[in-house]
């Protein structure tokens, strides 16, 4: 038995997200069950993290156990043909059968991209949120801050969620202007609630509109109410972009 | 009459390119069959540049004359709700009437997005060519610093043209690494042949793959045959990025 480390990339628009569902086509689905045409085996993949619908990942990691004698360069060439375009398996590799793609894990690397411009984006229109008004990105960046070190994320957690503790780690959290209309908000924590990276963006945005201040949205994640915060964010602008191991 | 100027941005992926056509979808037709939707009148959309089928734009230009007394902004309002997401007019304005969305540009640029990875690219998928091999950027970016000023382009154009000189000015050619995998050629001229660019794109990738020298590039360019430069690269690479006017 063979525990394998896989790097996958892929565009979420159009899949219900990475996680297997009853119904609908998901990302580990499709590799589930590929490995199972390739291998004959029925295999089992854990992924880092569950990416929602239309969240995107230019790094997921996931690992799954197998008794096939394959070598990984095949099994990577073979999962690749076989597999839709908008999904590619980077790297496949043998790793100690102690790695868990999710509980090995020490942080994950977000980030989440905002159009703003007085005109919605066309080409990006799956990779980003659209924002008409004018962002003020340095009070954003401000308020961003706020995010690193420990706390509870209850304000900015969807209540649909069944996490034991809402406290978590901030490395690192900053917002950036990029080239034409785009400002990125990236992110890298121990652990993430659900829709937390969303419900901050969404937040984010309030502080650039000047609904919000800096301190208004302290206040926020101080409050752990999460009816203080502003919408969740739509998932086309999210990517999953790394995930640190020991 | 006014004579109306249109800035455009849109996905190429899924379209027959810019130029009208009898039996399938371009982007001028999507535009003009929505002018005569709001307008009432059967208006003939003339582009900067004919871009082929799968080819993007950030700033495409074009004009039309009206006699609609619809406002601008309400006309750019409406055209952007009716047009699919995969368009957007970002700018609608009055132009003197001399103005030729083709004929007064002074250049044009364009560029184009290679990504040179082991895997082919997922997420970017239609917005870029997969080179597998490892480029030697610096060597391409001596072999494009050639194509600067006034040349005859024989060489890199398709034999499919019906213009009358193959003599085009190149302002600016430069090749440049970008985040991640990402290589981009970028070129302004003061026009350009059929599948300039993009055979422009193919010679210069045989270049970073060390098959042709910069100076095999420059005699390539002098040799005016066609025969003797590379492929011609993909069209999901090539963005329309801008156009100058006096």
């Amino acid at each position: 038995m063979k525990n394998l480390r896989m790097i996958i990339e892929y565009d979420g628009t159009g899949y219900y997200g990475w996680q297997r569902q009853i119904s609908d086509i998901t990302i580990q689905q499709v590799l589930e069950e590929t490995l199972r045409r390739i291998t004959g085996e029925k295999v089992t993949l854990h992924g880092s993290s569950r990416t929602d619908a239309g969240v995107h990942a230019l790094h997921q990691v996931a690992h799954f156990r197998t008794s096939s004698g394959i070598p990984e360069r095949n099994l990577l060439l073979g999962l690749n043909s076989l597999i839709p375009r908008n999904i590619v398996v980077r790297d496949l590799t043998e790793v100690d059968e102690d790695f868990h793609a999710r509980y090995s894990a020490k942080s994950k690397t977000y980030f989440y991209r905002i159009f703003n411009s007085g005109m919605r984006a066309a080409l990006q229109r799956n990779y980003c949120w659209s924002v008409f008004k004018p962002l003020d990105v340095e009070r954003m960046s401000e308020a961003a801050f706020v995010l690193k070190g420990v706390h509870d994320f209850t304000a900015f957690c969807s209540a649909q969620t069944d996490v034991k503790s809402p406290v978590r780690e901030v490395y690192d959290a900053r917002v950036e202007k990029e080239e034409r209309f785009f400002v990125r908000f990236t992110i890298e924590a121990n652990g993430f609630l659900r829709h937390m990276v969303r419900t901050i963006v969404g937040t984010l945005v309030d502080v650039g509109k000047g609904k919000f201040t800096p301190m208004d949205f302290r206040r926020i994640l101080e409050s752990r109410n999460r009816k203080k915060a502003g919408i969740t964010a739509p998932p086309q602008g999210l990517f999953l972009a790394g995930v640190k191991y020991e």
